[in-house]
Order: structure tokens, then sequence, then C-alpha cells
């Protein structure tokens, strides 16, 4: 028996990639689909209609599902126990939209940002704090939720060097300083995203906001849960520098970072990331990477063309690692921003909640 | 009487964009142009027919005129007496050509990097070391040449910041640690460069040779002469990291600077880079911006497509000035990788040689 | 003494674009900005703050005009004697509010499509219907204005054909059947204009209501006028399928053509478009291209890149003429769509009014 | 038993795609790898070193394979019956290196152009004229060859029109007249193909030899063998314009076409298409499409980016099916040109050898 999910915001662009990655899912099965009030009430195929982004035609399975106001919780109740949400709203409609699921008792997993900065929501990235579900027990006492939760994922600009770092932290080597400069991919803006005029011949070296969550986020993640809420790890400092590239998917870092004491030797590190494995692995979550960092020799990648895709665009490609003049080391890293850094880590994270009995 | 000049290499692309600048010069005019032996013998027309790569068409002047062997020093003498070289060739082979040239009496101002490593030879930013240019009677000395000279324009990839970091720099503010990210572009490879297939949908983060030359040119430039010889500047550290973008031309630079001790303002900075001036403003050079550097407001700018051709594409524009979490300062450097950073810069060169009394 | 303009839609893509032509012009002079109600009140660069399209910066010369509302035809009586409109609303609001101007004395040249069916307002491409202005007189008559006048300007897809073809049949050969299809930039969509996810890696061959204009306009503006109306051109036929491809600007037209009876050599038909002029170039308007048809000998020519500036982006390039195996010939036409497709050839049409006496 | 096959050219980009298309095909398994005489005696994975084009890591079983000298045919004899051709070599010794190939009793199948016009080769589109291999007996008693073969596939421009043509062909619509413009896709050229520069911000109206290869080429295909020779049809007029686009993959064709007589109407038209199979789908090649040629309703494809994949690249996507005013129809066709038109095609030419049991 597959648990049945629900998608809120399934006609923009994450929503429907949550539909492609949920439709043939090993362990959960699509029972609702919800959007704005100009879809309700439409199928689903019309809801989109003109605006499927997906490479892939749409799932035979939900072109005839009939999309509910995503406004009106009650619709979802008794449909599906777990709910993914990509809703384009303000901050705080989506604060308290999110939370009225929760406290309905449906498990909420949501790409959106608004609650990335609440005491005692997790901000996952299974490979690296799987632990911190922990707080969900927290969650629940103070809300007094029984079954509904909340977990959210970080923005889609760290993966690629959130998880080369944390695997030489977690090797025992701690990081201290990171410059950080990001050559991002149009997906990430969302559709319709940026202009072409503006992306022809051309690159934009700013993202409104990105930069701030680029060098927060992290802090929150590689943080420790004391008294039911986060601290951050403020011994990590993070400078980020975001462009906007015209590339369709795939966001690539340029890294330089300095270890606090001692510094691990170059084979060392490829050894770690090449090895490195963790919850998602050792519980063989259906979207986990068998290798979550691959490391490759050539000296010209990652790409996104040639790399984004790896394990499904799971999987974090490294390369160039070589000694930095200013800091330690540097290197780039690559994911594809859609899939590992929104609704595929989203879906991971809820694949996680499952096996940890949380679902 | 405008001085006559010659350009071996002249076929090429960074050969087609010297007949471009040059064949309206208020100073210079072309009176030689040579290439390899396949076009010796041809018209200039000819020799670059299906290949002429410049959008502007080709100067009436030169289309007729017949293309010399490059390697027949002989063929120039008493044709011009400044030669600007972008000969494509091995290294040892361009010292030589070169010193030859320089030998027989012309003064040779070259785009090459075959000379930059060279102990009496200056790397010139005419903004930045014009007095670098005190060396050549020290050249002249050793080699025993009486007009002949050489001197050469660094690597495209430093202009963007190495401009913003001088002005910076002579205002008192020493510049200790440099962490620099560029997004440059196509044409910095010469043509035909990259294939287009694999710059589609991609972009590429490694350039070869690149960040060494983006590391070391700076302490040369920023160094000082001392028995006949430069002596480079240890004092900086630089680390680049450099990518190929999608871009015709114009260089991005993701800039994160830290100061020796005491750091500027930011105001101050502005204003520092608005009011900078340096030798070519000051001599009037014919290719001088009026303003060269242009710092915009603007949050997400400079952008290549709408920065590259500021002051004829002489001008380095300058923005997003912030602090840095991990170093001192962040800003985004940009300039037109042809046109200052390559042939326009060696024409500036030659301009401040005649200026100087070198010529 | 320069004649006062005004621009309505000032604020848009196209607005800009008449400001770029007209700031500097040597007959005109920007006397009135005006734009929707939200702009209305605010310096004109404060209304296109975040939204200035154009490569150049804003001229000086209207950054703190004050923008006026567009829809209140009372604020530019006394202000300007001829009105550029570029305005976006819906069809019916732009033929009232333009012939609303026009009605109060203004001279409305207009690049929109509401009027261009209208009977008794001319379409121009003044190199090909210089004459259709006499109907003017019927539309003053009618309509009983004075000194107003409505002219607009054809859709942006056809002067790269319709030049050519032009200029064949005032050589006596009738044209027949013309077949072409286009590969059009991403700014004659205006902007925003296509996403830049759907642009990259992709071209879409679609332009909605595009293939329409390009079948019906031309056959208005080959037409002649009979008691006070335009009487189409209907032994022309014209098929034309119309694609966007990821270029910012200069749109192509692989064009095939059978004539009615004889059908000119290769040698002469080339010789025709050389050596074409019509009544802008007699007449010595500002605007007007010196050669408006460059036939270029290269067998790759045109390209956007290289040719859409040609002649300050007022002439027609053409290129590859060869015979058709189905019907007579076939060529390759190329123009600026945002110049001689929109502003630039409604400054044309303005200046030929003024030339005439009619401004 | 499967059937030992070989590829000579294997490390151009052509041949990697044999590579990558062979590596798990159920019929055949690479049993050679054969490239110029720089490769020879290398390991792949050392041959193709930094020029590894395709989008998925190299297949494991090619990695260490020792790559043979192309030009010694002896050195395939016994290795393999199969053997695919993408030899890049001047046309004459690609005529004479497949027919030695084949006299030594290897079945070649070929993607060059060289054997295209020999009278006694088939151009094959297996939906098409699969019977064409009927010339095979004739080839061999006439060359005295026992069990070798040669077979080509056509160029990769006329699949995408061939196709939908040729359903409407089946049906008893007499094609009489086609104009087609083409979208062409970069790695149709090749690598490297295009310089990147050329192709940004850019269209080429122009491909070498390309037109006269998408006009004549169909005429084959559509001909009659008579007398152990090919008659071309040459009743059907074919007139190609066409362009480069800055695309990866996949190839657009914007057709209009006139029936000899009577014509079907649009519903009919779609409903043939829709229904069309072949003898591929009969036979159930493991490479034919289920559905070779795909009609879409959505106004706005076939798009390279959406519909090259289609069926693994391996059908024809067909949309916008509208009246042409000059000749009868109008349509779009999009296929996968290094998939369907190029190694996909030629991989299937080989099962259906196979399946009619001439390999």
């Amino acid at each position: 028996m597959k648990v049945k999910v629900g998608i809120i915001g399934a006609t923009g662009m994450v929503g429907q990639n949550f539909v492609g990655l949920l439709s043939n899912h090993p362990w959960f099965e699509i029972a609702y689909l919800a959007a704005s009030p100009t879809s309700a009430g439409k199928r689903y195929h019309e809801a989109v209609a003109g605006r499927w982004h997906m490479l892939q035609d749409m799932p035979g399975t939900v072109r005839d599902m009939v999309v509910a106001d995503a406004n009106i919780v009650q619709n979802a109740i008794g449909k599906c126990s777990v709910l993914f949400s990509a809703v384009e709203m303000d901050k705080n409609a989506i604060t308290s939209l999110e939370s009225e699921y929760a406290s309905r008792g449906l498990a909420v997993v949501s790409t959106n940002s608004a609650h990335r900065y609440t005491e005692d929501v997790p901000v996952l990235i299974p490979e690296i704090n799987a632990e911190h579900i922990a707080i969900i027990k927290d969650q629940r006492r103070k809300r007094g939720w029984d079954k509904g939760l909340i977990a959210v994922k970080p923005n889609c600009s760290i993966q690629s060097y959130m998880l080369p770092l944390w695997a030489l932290i977690r090797a025992g080597y701690k990081v201290d300083k990171v410059i950080v400069t990001t050559l991002q991919a149009l997906s990430g803006a969302g559709y319709p995203g940026p202009s072409a005029i503006d992306m022809t011949d051309n690159v934009i070296p700013y993202i409104g906001g990105e930069e701030e969550k680029s060098e927060i986020e992290p802090t929150k993640i590689f943080g420790r849960i004391q008294d039911g809420k986060f601290v951050y790890d403020d011994t990590i400092q993070i400078s980020a520098h975001c462009n906007r590239v015209p590339v369709s998917d795939g966001h690539i870092a340029c890294v330089s970072v300095k270890f606090a004491s001692r510094r691990p030797a170059t084979k060392e590190i490829i050894d770690i990331w090449r090895s490195f494995k963790a919850a998602p692995q050792e519980l063989e979550l259906p979207s986990a990477p068998q290798q979550p960092l691959i490391y490759r020799d050539e000296i010209d990648r990652p790409q996104p063309r040639k790399d984004r895709d790896a394990e499904n665009g799971m999987a974090v490609t490294v390369g160039r690692l070589r000694e930095c003049k200013v800091l330690d080391y540097r290197f780039v890293g690559l994911h594809h921003n859609t899939l590992r850094g929104a609704a595929g880590g989203a879906v991971l994270i809820a694949e996680l909640l499952k096996a940890k009995g949380l679902i």
C-alpha cells in the first residue's frame, strides 16, 4: 500500500516537478492536487494547458485529476497524509497555510523558504542533517500536533557546496571559511523567470535574496538542536556571490575553503568524497543517489550539460580540487537545481520521514 | 604626419581587431600587414576571405594591402616603426621573433604572453604602471638596441579587477588578499574558440592556463624595477577561478578583497573609483577612456551586453560593492576583453610610448 | 526650429527605442512623454527604473522629463505636433485613443497594429508606398480633421522580404507567389517576451498572429487608393511560416518567389537591388539608409549579428540569391526588427510626412 | 548469440553515438572498434580522452577495447560481421574503403554520404523504402560479393519531412511539390562544428552542400529499382533552404506541400500520420519507434527541447498542420538528427537487414 500524497501549488513549475517525480514512485501515490482558485475545479491537464514545462509529457495518471483550491485546507483532509508544498504566495500566507495543513494532521514537506527560519522547523539535506528530524517531536508537542509536521528543504543554491563540505566536516576537518561564487541556471528562478532578451549573450551577476540565503541557511543545517530550537553554527563564515547564467538546469559553485585547524591532503579529500554515504544511502531511500558525491578527474568538469543528470539528478558532482592561494583549497561543485535542489530534495526528505516512522 | 605601424598576425582575430582600431587612428597609420606564409602574397581581403570576424566590414584602406610573411623580419624594415604583434606560434618562436623585430629598430607592442615573464619587458596597463616604461632604457642598453623595444599587455582576464584594486591601492589602501571568480567571454579564446555544441546550455568551469596568468601577472604589474629587472610584488595574494560562459564579448570578475591594514568605507571606495584618472587620461591618449572606472548603482550591473562597450570598450565597469563575510569587500567588475583586454589595451600602450617619446 | 514631438507608451520597449532615436534627431525634438497612469507624474528615469532595456544609457535630455498620462489627450495639446504611438492596450482602446489624438490636431505615427486595417489609414514603408500618404487628404476630409492624421508602420516581420520584392516589382517584374519562412528575433515580442528557459537550446516554430499579418499587410502596402479607401492587391499570394529563434535583434526571411510572367536573370536582380533608391533617399530623409538594399556576395550572409546594424539598422541586407526548384528564385533577407521594423520605420514615416508638408 | 559488430570511425562524434546505441543492444554486440592511425593501438578511453561528447559516460564495456586502424581492412576480418561506418575521410577514400570491407564479407552500414549516389547502394529510411534492400542481391551478384553488402542512411536533414510526406503518399496522395526550410541543430555539423562565437545571438542561413542533399536524396528514396539500379523519382520537386540555429540536437523543417491531384482533408492527414506504421514496426525491430509519427495538437510544437527525445529520439514529431496560401498545406516536422537522423537511423537499417536475413 503506497502512502497517499498531495501537492499544493501543483500547477507551477516546482509542482510539475513533483508530479513528474511522484507519478511512478515506489512508496508514494499522488492522490490530491491543489493550486490557486483560478485552477480549482479544472482537470489537471486543463489547468496547466499551455504551461506544462517538463520535457516529458504529463503522466496519464494525473491528467484528469480535478485540481482543488489549495487555500481550503479541508479539501485535503482524508485524501492524503503527506503534502508537498510548492505554493507561490507571500511569505506570511505560506507560513500560516502550511502550518494549518500540519495542524490538521498532514506531514507537510515544503520547497518554500517561508518556514526556513522557523525555530522548530528542520531545513533538511538528508545526507547532512537527517538527525534534525528529532525536532519534530518538539514541534508536535509545542504546537499540539498529533501526526502533522513541517519539514523544508533549503534554497537550491547551496547543495553543490554543502555536500562536499559536509563530507569533509564529518571526516573531522572542521571548515572555517568559505567563499563561493555560483553560476546558477534559469530554472532556479521559476517560470517564466528571466527574459530571453536579457539572457542572450549575457550573464547577470545578481539574484535577489540568493546570497543571503546561501550564507545563512547552511549555518542552520550545520547547527544543532537545543531546548527544542535550532542553534545555528556561527563558527563557519560563508560569503556567496550569485550569478545567473544562460543554462536551463544545473547550478555550479566555485568554492574556496579554509579549514579551522588541520587540513586534509588532496588525495584524502577525494577519497572522502568518493566514499561518502549517509542516512539516505544506508536507509536505501528510493530517491537516494547510490553515490551522493561524484568526483570527476577530467580537468574541465563538472559541466551543467554533462553532469546535472548524474544519478537521476540527485548526485552532486565535484571536480577541479586544487590549492587556493588565499584560503586552503578550491573546487567546483554542481547539482541539478530542480531535482536535488528542489522537488527531488523534498521527495528525499519525505522518504526519510517515512523510513524513520514519522509519516 | 602619422606614425607608420605594422601588424604581424594580421589575419587572426586579434590582428583583425588591430586593423579595426588602427584604420582610423589619429596618430597611427597602418602601413604593413604580415601573417603566416600561407597568407603571404595575398591581398588582405583574400587572405581573410571567409574568416573576417569583426562585426564591422573590413576597412577599405586595408582591403588591397598585400600581406607579407611575418617570419621574414626584413620585410618590415623601412615600412613601419611600430609593430603590433598578434602572431599565433609557439612561445619560443614568438619570443625570438619579437626580439628580432625589436633588434632591427621596431617598437614591438604585443598581445602575446611570450614575453610577459621576460625580466626587462614591461607588462603594461597604462592606468596602473605607466612608469614601468622606464625599464625600456635598460632593455635597450642591455640588448644593444637603439630604437627598438618590446612592451606587452597582460592576459585579458585581469583588467576588470586590476583597475578597481589599483585605484584603491593608489589611494593608500594596500590590498592583501584577493579571491576572484571570472565569467569569461568566448572571444577570449580566439577563433574558432569553443565549439557551439559545448557552449549551448552550458558553462565550462575551466580555461587552460588562465588561472595561473590571472594570479601571477598582477604581481608583476604591481611590482617595481630594481637593477633593470622587475621585482614582483609578493605581498598580494590572488586566487583565481576562471570559467567560460556563452557570451560573445565581456569578461566578468566576481571579486572578494581584503586590505592589509585599514580599509576604506563603502562610499569612499565608490568616490575613489569614480574620480580615478591616471597617465592615459592626463596625457589625453586617443584611446584612453575619459572615465576608466565606471561605478553603476543598479543592483544587477555590470552586465556584458549592457556595459562592455562603455567608453568604446576601454572602460572597466564596476558594481555591487558590498561587504564580504570572509574578506573585507566584494564587487563585480567587467571589461571588454578584446578591446580593453587585448588589441585596445595594446594600442593604448603604443600611445603611451609615443606620448613619452619612446616611439 | 525643430518640430516638437511626443511619445505615448514612452516607457515600454518600443517607446524606449523612440527615445533613443529621437533624442538627437536633426528635425524632431522630444517635448512630451506619456505612458500609463502608473508612470504618470514620475520623472522618466524613475518611471523606467529597472526596466531600461536599451544598450545605450538613457539620454540625459529625457531623464528628468515628467511623464504624462497617455489616456488624457488634453495633456499633449500644445506640447507637440507629432505623436509617436507605442502604447500597449487592447486594440479598440488604441484605435480610439490614436483617433482622438489625431482629431485634436496631432500627426499620429504608430507602431501598433490597431489601425493597420482601417480603410483610410496608410500602412507605410516609405521606400515602397510613399505615395499612399495621398490618402491623408481623404482621411482629414472624411473625419473633419484639420492638421491631425494617422499613419502606421506594418508588422516587423515583413520588411526583409517586402523591400527586395518591391525593388523587382518596380523594375517591371510582377511577383505572383511568395513562400517565406521567418526566423524572428526575441525583441520582436516586446519585453519581457519569451522566457529564457523556453529559448535555451530551442526554437519555437510559432508566433501568435504573426503569419496572418505577414501575409495580409503586404497586400495593403502593394495596394492602391480608390475612392478614399485602400484596395488590397489580391494578385499576389503570400504564405508565411514564422519561427522564434534565440537571437536578440534581427529578423531573417528565407524567401521563395515566383514571378507572374517573365523573370529577371540573377545578375539583373542583384543589380536592381544594389541600385535601388526610392523616395526616402531622393528626399534625403535623415533616417533613410543611403543604400536601402545591400546585397552581400558571401555565401553565408546575411546573419543577424553581422548585418542587423547596417546603415544604422535601417537597411535590408539580402543574400544567397539562387534558383528555386519549385518557384523561380530563392533568397535570404534580414532587417533589424526594432529599428527598420519598428521605431526606426516609424521615424522614417514621420520624416516623409514632414518632407511632404503634411506635418 | 548476439551478432558481432564493428565501428569504424569509432572515435568521432557519430562513432561515439554508435557506441552509445550499441553497447546495450539486444541483437548486436560491439566486438571491434577502429579509427584513424593516430588512435590505433590505444584503448578506446585513451583514444577519445578529452573528446567524449556524449552526455552519458562511456560504457564500461568499450573503455578498454584496443582501437584498430580502420584503414587496414584485414583487422576486422573474423572480428565482426556487421560494420558501422562513420569514418571521416574524403569521399573517394570512403567509397573504396567501404567497398573493400564489403568485398571481404562484411555488411557495411554507413552514415557517410560517399555511397549515396552509387547506383546499386540503397539509401534507406526503413519506414519508407525497406523494400529497397532487394537491390542487395544485384549488388552482390554484380560485385561478386558473397555475404558483404553496403547500405547507407540519407542526410540528417530530411527525416522530419520525408516520413510525414511518405505516410501521405502511401495513403494514395501523390506529392508534387515541396518547399522546405530547415532550422538545423549544431550536432548535425559534427564536432567541433560551428564556433560558439558565430552561433551566439545569431543564426546562419547556410549549410554547405545541405540543400542539394535535401533535394536529391529524397528522390532516390522515393525511387524504384530497375535493372539492378535505382531510378530516381523525378515527379516530385523539392526546394530546400537550410539554416543553422543555436540548438544542440533536433532539426526542424517548415514544410509547404502541393499534392499532384486530389488532396486529403486536414483531419485525414492527421489520422494518417497518427496511425502510420511500416516495416520496422511490423518486424518489431528493437530500435523502431512504436509510433514513428507523433502529431501534437499544441499550437507551438514540435520544439527541439521538448520533442527531440520522443521514442528514444527515433520518432518524427509533426505539428501545426494548416493550409498554405501558395501550395496546399503547411506543417512543421522535427526529428533528432544524431539519433533518427544518423547513428540511430543506421542501427535501424542493420536491424532491418538482420530481420530480413541479409545479415
